[in-house]
C-alpha cells in the first residue's frame, strides 16, 4: 500500500506492506486524514518518532476478524491504545497507560496510508449526519473538549483562550457552549473572525494588553514556547492555566509568579472522541471554515509543506475518499 | 531603633526611626525572628526589595491605639496585608490583593528590627504553651500546611515531598497527619533523620531513582531550579505537583511531559497562621530540631552568612527576647 514514512528528519512517500488485523482489531481503509501541528513537531524530532504519521482520520472498516458488525462502518478512533494489563489500564485510564502506543505518534503506524489497523475498543461509528470532511476533526475537537473534562467550566467562569490557530479556534467554538462569555485572544483578525462568526467573543492580543483584566481560566493554545509566559500575564491569582501546547524541548516558566500567586497549570491532551462526534452531529461547532486545502496522498510533500507554514489552516489528505 | 536594611545587593545594620502605629495597627516589640530562604533570595534581588527584611517573628504588642485588649499579648502575624477595598479583598482573599504589602518582602518593613507595626486584623495571639523558639516557626509552618488547604490529601494519597531542607521537613512532618504514608525524599541522610525521628517515612534520592514508583502528589520543596524536572520524574500521569520553590528568574519546564501526561502544577505560598499555631500548641510538629543557631540582632551579618550556606538549618535572630 502507499504510505508516508517519517524517519528522523526525513519523510517520504513509499510502499509499505498492507497491515493485517489480529483478533480484536479492525482493518480500516482510510478515507481522509488531517495534518496536525503535532505531525509538524514529529517531523522536527518530537517523540523521536519513526513510522507512518497521521492520527486525525476517518475511514471505513474493511475487515474485523471477530467483529463482523463493524464491517462497512465509517469510523473514527481513540488514538491511544493501552496494554490492557497494567494498573493504569485496569483503572480504566488506558489513555495514560505507560506501555501505550499512540496512532501515528508512538509505536503504531498512522493514517497517512491507505490502510491502518485499530483495536475494536478504540472505534467510534461516525453518525451519517457527519460528512468525512467534518468527521476528520473528531480527534482535534476531542482534544479541544478535553479542557471541559478536566476543569469545571461554568457560565460564570471568566475564561480566555490564547491562540487563534486551529486548536484555539476549536476550543473557543466548542467551550462557548459551557462558558458563553469566553474570549478568544489572538494576533490575526482574519482567524479571530472564523470564531467570531460562530458566536465567540474575540480580541486582538494588542487590545488585550491595554486591559488589566485577569481571567479565572486561561487555555494556552498558542503552539509557541512563549505562550506560557503570556498566559501567566492573563490569569488571576489562584486561577488556572490549561496548557495545550506540545513542543520539543523545554519552555521557560516564571516559577515565582506561579508560586506567589498560587496559580494552577494543568496539562491537557487528547479527549473523548464520542463527545466530539456528538458535537459534530449536533452541529454545535462548524469545523469546515478551518479547512484550508485538500491534497491527494501522492501530493503529501506539497500538503505537508503547506501545513508547515505559520498560520496554516487545516490541510486534509484524501486517501480512499 | 536598630534594624537590618536591604538595598539592592547591599545590607547593613542601621538606626531607623521607630515606627508609629496608626489606627487599626499595633506596635510590636519583636522578640525573635527567623531567617528564611526567601530572605536569602531577596538579598540576591528577588522582588527588587529595598527595606527591612524579616517575616518570621514572634513579638509582644506594645501599643495599639484603638485595641487595648492586645496590649502585652504575644503575637505572630499573617504577613500579607491587603488594601481592603479591591474586589480581591472584598472576596475575603486579601492574601492575593494586587495592592498588598507583605511584611519584610514587599512594601512593609519587616521583623529584623526592634519594632514593627502590623494591622490588628493580621495578628494572632500565641498560646502560652508555645515558646518563642517555636512560635517563630508559625509562618513557615503555615506555608507548609498551605498544601493541605489547596489539595485534598487523604490517607490513600500517594504523596512525596521532594527536598530535605527546612521547608520540606516542615511539610512532611505536618502533612503526615493527613497522609501518614507520605515519603520525604532528599539527599542528606542527616536531614532526613530529623523528619524520620518524627515518624516520617524517608528515602534518599539515590534510592528513589532505583524504584519506578510514581506518586499522586509531589510537593517540590527543593529550593532549586532543577527541582521541577525531578518532580516531573516522580509524578504519575494525571497527578499533581505542588510547587513551593521561589527563585529569581525562570525555571525550565518540560511542557510536553506536562501536557501529554495531563499533569497539574499548582503554586503554593503562605498559609493560615492560626492553623500553624494550632499544630504548634498541640505539638503535632516539633520544630526545634530545625534550629541550627541563634544570634543577637547586632550579629546579623554573621547570622545571615550562616543562613546562606547550602543546607543551613534555621538561624534565629534574638531581638527583644
Amino acid at each position: 500500500m502507499r504510505a508516508v514514512y517519517f524517519s528522523g528528519q526525513d519523510q517520504c512517500l513509499t510502499d509499505r506492506e498492507k497491515p493485517a488485523p489480529r483478533p480484536g482489531e479492525a482493518l480500516i481503509r482510510v478515507a481522509l486524514a488531517g495534518i496536525c501541528n503535532t505531525d509538524v513537531e514529529l517531523a522536527k524530532g518530537y517523540m523521536g518518532f519513526s513510522g507512518v504519521p497521521g492520527h486525525e482520520f476517518v475511514g471505513v472498516v474493511e475487515a474485523a476478524p471477530d467483529a463482523p458488525q463493524w464491517l462497512g462502518r465509517r469510523v473514527a478512533a481513540d488514538i491511544n491504545w493501552g496494554c490492557g494489563a497494567c494498573p493504569v489500564c485496569l483503572a480504566a485510564d488506558s489513555r495514560h497507560c505507560p506501555n501505550r502506543t499512540t496512532l501515528g505518534i508512538a509505536g503504531w503506524d498512522g493514517a497517512f496510508a491507505q490502510w491502518i489497523v485499530a483495536p475494536l475498543g478504540n472505534l467510534h461509528a461516525v453518525p451519517d449526519a457527519v460528512p468525512d470532511r467534518e468527521a476528520v476533526f473528531a480527534e482535534p475537537l476531542a482534544a479541544a473538549l478535553e479542557v471541559s473534562q478536566q476543569v469545571h467550566l461554568t457560565a460564570k467562569t471568566r475564561m480566555a483562550v490564547l491562540g487563534d490557530g486551529k486548536l484555539g479556534i476549536l476550543i473557543a467554538c466548542a467551550l462557548r457552549h459551557l462558558c458563553p462569555g469566553l474570549v478568544l485572544i489572538g494576533r490575526h483578525a482574519s482567524k479571530l473572525d472564523v470564531a467570531a462568526r460562530q458566536g465567540v467573543s474575540t480580541r486582538l492580543a494588542s487590545q488585550q494588553k491595554e486591559r488589566r483584566e485577569r481571567f479565572d481560566v486561561v487555555v494556552e493554545a498558542t503552539g509557541r514556547e512563549d505562550g506560557l509566559a503570556r498566559a501567566l500575564d492573563l490569569v488571576r491569582p489562584e486561577g488556572m492555566i490549561v496548557a495545550k501546547t506540545t513542543v520539543a524541548g523545554t519552555a521557560p516558566l516564571n516559577l515565582s509568579r506561579l508560586v506567589v500567586d498560587e496559580i494552577s497549570l494543568v496539562g491537557s491532551r487528547c479527549g473523548d472522541i464520542a463527545l466530539a462526534l456528538h458535537f459534530l452531529s449536533e452541529r454545535l461547532v462548524d469545523v469546515t471554515p478551518l479547512i484550508e486545502a485538500e491534497y491527494d496522498l501522492e501530493e503529501f510533500p506539497a500538503a505537508f509543506a503547506r501545513a508547515c507554514r505559520p498560520g496554516a489552516g487545516k490541510i486534509l489528505v484524501r486517501i480512499g475518499a
